[in-house]
This record gives structure tokens, C-alpha cells and sequence, in this order.
């Protein structure tokens, strides 16, 4: 995995493909992923098994791609920074393994499969997740640590960011919003905890993990923010615009959970609209990394102009 | 909190009192976690709400208490020592409000009081053990470093004893355990992970905040496992020889789940012999810190002979 990183240019060519990006990031994260956890016949079988089939179930390493290209536009080795996007993965995965449990969203499928409770029971999916968000700050702690940015640091970082004021707070707030009229502001805020914490989180992390400079790690923050905000426009845009075939999980959930969205409060068109102003802020907080940033420049696009 | 733990003697005079260094030691943890919280109407103030309710649910403060002691029988401050006894008590509270669920134990009653799910529902539930288990970690991160043990060291201690391969090891093993024959060294095997493994990192994470050798480190070890392994044979003794209401949770059910005990493997005398060579083996292993083990020895016999 390391090798596939290094085969690419970290200084990042000109003629850079977000395709081929991905494609070996999201390898050399399964690679390390693999590594990290227990293996799948490791006892008890059950709870290594549940783990695996949530965190390799085919997600798109969004996050640890945005780790990783943060890392790349401070200037930092990737290889460092690995550990450090597999953690943000782990927490993400928890995050929907609980939220889509029966007391939570109900979902019975996810990235088209199975939902972790309906394949392995709801007492077992409860501790698949506790174990990820676990398994989570281990990887974390078994990174190297930095000049500026120890491991007190990151481990703050990353629980600020999963806690019950951020990451928890915005599952909270929606389980709350449901059923209810609420103001754009109050969506924005639940926006703000439930995703846009952690991206911001991953992209921090990886500036951390290059030694960055204050100047640039208040950039990321500020790119996270916005890219983490214009996502779940999109999302809310595309869970009524798609069918469940296309999103690989039950569609128009939050029409049928009377949840508050973008598309709901504002329209189809201003939604659209807002995520695009959102995409180029975050692309404006880039400009002090004169042209290094062009991983984390081509992802913001990507978000933006995804159908599922 | 501070001033409480320092107007006992760190030296532990010959006069030892259980009841006053379990009483000063309880309020310093309290008084800790209190500050170490979102306050309870930190919003969203319902998962706030629902942290604290389970966290100041009157919990003996057991593993903090071990975890104070400890340091103290390596000659440290254990003032050092309380975020990392705050932290242990996080890990245990979420693990007990996660075990309550409907989807786990079932339980409508802890510490005679309705579980968590009972009072904020499930959805809130699995957040606030979510939550208290990210909070774990977040206070850990806040502790000090020592010469000898880093942050890292510190946090990865914490989160193998919390991970698959332990406390949630121990989980799935005991539901997987419900209605079927086990041995008496299987068993062994569920306890060892679901109550030594966190009690053993308590008396660790003590030990490292105190500075501690390498021998004084083994010697924590081997106490905190065999003190483990008694508390859980007297948790199933009690089960079976004590009313609900003596106990703060419902009685007998061990026997309602066919869960294996040791009770009911090897009969009520033969458990209550196993405890005491249990408690026997942890005292030996603190031979080495002459005398100064004092609350450590205490807490030991304290929970063999405990009837709730």
C-alpha cells in the first residue's frame, strides 16, 4: 500500500486523475484497514466478522481521501498520515452502523447491502459499532506523533469531533428534528455537527499528520466546513431526486421520516444553488496552498457533482 | 476535589479507613467528571442529560477507586491519576448503558433506578453510551504525560482493554454464551474479558500515572486480573443468593437467560472457595509495595465480601 502511494507523485502532476486518485487511496486504505483490525476468524469470529462486513462493505473512502489529500497539499508523506484516515473511517462506519438501527433510522440497506443488525442481529450490531469507534482511537494512537501536533493533539481532534457536541450531537438533534417544523438555521446546525465535523476532523487530521502550519490547518478547517456542508446538501438533494437502485440505500427516507432537508425548506433549484456557493468557498480557502491542494480541489468537485 | 485527595495522607497511614478513602476518593471522581462533562444543558441538552443520569446514577465508583489506589501504592499523586479514573468509569457506565438494551440484556433497572433507554429511549440510549465511551477517550487525552508512559501508551491501554479483544470480546461471548452449555474455562474466558480486562487496565492506568517500574507495572497486572476474575464470581453469587432489591438490578437473571455461572457449574461453595483463592492471588502479588498497597489490599477484600 505504501508502495501504491509512492508511486505517485506527492508533489501531484498536473495532469492529475481523480479516478486513479481514488482508486489507489481507497486501496492503500484497505490495505490498512486490514492490517489494523483483528483478523475475521479472531475470537470471538462474530464481533471481527460484524466489524469488517460495515467497514469493507464498499464505501467510497471520501474521508480517508480527504485525510490523505490534505496531507499532500501540506506537503506531507501519505504513508504518515494512513493511520490517521483509517481511524476517520472507523468512526464513520460506527456512526452509520448505529444510525441505522431500528431505534435509530431503521435502514435495512446500505451501499446496497444488508444493514449490519439485519445480518447480524441488533445486540451484535450495537458492538460492531462500539468496537469500530474503539478500534478507532487504537489506530489513532498507533500513528507516529509530530512536532507540532502530538498524539494529545490527535486524539483530542478526533474525539471532539466524534463527541456528544459535535458528530453525536447532530444524530441527536435530527432524531429530534423529525416530525417537526424546522428553520433553515436549525438544519444547518444539525449539518454542521452530523457531517461537517468529521470532514473538517479529516482534513485537520491529515494537515497534522504533514506538520502543517497554523496558517494552512485554519484553511483545511475552513475547506472542511464548506466541502462537509455543501455534502449533505447534496445528500438531502439526492435522496429525492434518486431512486434507492442509484443510492444504494432506501430513498426518499426523509420525506417518509418527515425530516427536514434542504430540498424541503428551500426548493430543489435554491439547494443546488447553495451547494454550489458552499463548493466554492471551499475552494477560495485553498488559495494559500498555490496549486498543491489540486486532490483536495478535484474531491470538492467530485462531492458536488456526484449522483449517489 | 484536589483538596479532598491531599488532606488524606498519599502515604496511607496504618489507620486505613475504606469508608473514608472510598468516600474522599468517590467525591474527587464525582466532582472530576462533573467538570470533565458538557453541563447538562449543553446542547442538545437531552443527550447530555442522559450521560449524567447514567454516570451519577450512584455507582460505588469502584474502578476508580482501584485506579486512585494504585497509584498511590507506587508512591504517586492521585491527582494525576483522576482523569484516568474518570476516563475507566466512562468506559464502564457506556458499557453498562449499552448492556441494558433491549436488543442485549433487557434491563429495566440499575442501581435501582430505570435504565437509560427506560428514560430517554433506545435511539438516545446507544448515542449516550456512544457518547460516554468518546468522552473516555477525550478525558484520557487531557490527562498529563509521564516520563514512561506517553499519551500513546496510555490511550492504546484504554482502548484494547475496551476493544473486540476484551471488554466487547466478553460481551459477545456472554450473549452468545445465553442457553447453552459452557465449561467452567470458557467461562473463565468471558470473564476474564468482560470484567478483568477493565479492571486490570483501572490498576494500569493508576500505576503509569504514578511513574511506575516495569515490575511494579507486572505486579498491578496480576492484581487487577485475579481481582477481576473474584468480582465477577461474586456478581454471580449475588445473582442468585440476593434479592432485586438488594441488589439495585433484577435478580436471577443469570438463571432467566440460562446464562452459565459459576454457580451453576460448580455449586455456591466451590464459587465462594474459587473467590477467595482469587482474592488470595491479588494479595499476593502486592507483596513487593511493603505496605503501601494498603487501599488496594482493602478494595479487595472489600469486594469479596460485598453482599450487593
Amino acid at each position: 500500500m505504501s508502495a501504491a502511494i509512492k508511486n505517485l507523485d506527492s508533489r501531484l502532476p498536473k495532469a492529475f486523475s481523480l479516478p486513479d486518485f481514488l482508486a489507489t487511496r481507497t486501496a492503500a486504505v484497505n490495505g490498512a484497514l486490514d492490517r489494523f483490525l483483528p483478523t475475521a476468524t479472531a475470537k470471538p469470529a462474530t464481533i471481527h466478522r460484524a466489524m469488517r462486513y460495515s467497514l469493507f462493505a464498499g464505501g467510497k473512502r471520501i474521508r480517508p481521501a480527504l485525510c490523505l489529500a490534505a496531507a499532500a497539499a501540506c506537503g506531507g508523506d501519505e504513508t504518515a498520515a494512513l493511520p490517521l484516515a483509517c481511524a476517520v473511517e472507523c468512526v464513520h462506519t460506527y456512526s452509520l452502523v448505529h444510525d441505522d438501527l431500528p431505534a435509530m433510522d431503521d435502514d435495512d440497506y446500505r451501499r446496497g447491502k444488508l444493514t449490519n443488525h439485519k445480518v447480524f442481529g441488533e445486540g451484535i450490531a450495537v458492538l460492531a459499532g462500539d468496537a469500530l469507534l474503539t478500534q478507532a482511537f487504537e489506530i489513532a494512537a498507533r500513528s507516529q506523533g509530530w512536532p507540532r501536533y502530538s498524539h494529545q493533539t490527535i486524539i483530542l481532534e478526533l474525539a471532539r469531533a466524534a463527541g456528544s457536541l459535535q458528530l453525536i450531537a447532530g444524530q441527536v438533534a435530527d432524531l429530534e428534528g423529525e416530525g417537526k417544523r424546522i428553520s433553515a438555521r436549525q438544519l444547518r446546525y444539525i449539518h454542521e455537527r452530523k457531517t461537517s465535523a468529521l470532514l473538517c476532523c479529516c482534513v485537520r487530521l491529515g494537515g497534522m499528520s504533514a506538520n502543517c502550519t497554523p496558517a494552512q490547518l485554519k484553511a483545511l478547517s475552513d475547506f472542511g466546513y464548506n466541502v462537509g456542508l455543501a455534502f449533505q446538501v447534496i445528500d438531502d438533494i439526492l435522496d429525492v431526486t434518486q431512486t434507492s437502485e442509484q443510492l444504494g440505500k432506501t430513498a426518499g427516507k426523509d420525506t417518509q421520516a418527515q425530516k427536514a432537508t434542504y430540498p424541503s425548506i428551500l426548493g430543489l433549484e435554491r439547494s443546488r444553488k447553495i451547494a454550489g456557493q458552499l463548493t466554492q468557498r471551499a475552494f477560495n480557502s485553498l488559495k494559500g496552498f498555490r496549486g498543491k491542494a489540486v486532490a483536495l480541489e478535484a474531491l470538492a468537485e467530485f462531492l458536488l457533482r456526484r449522483d449517489r
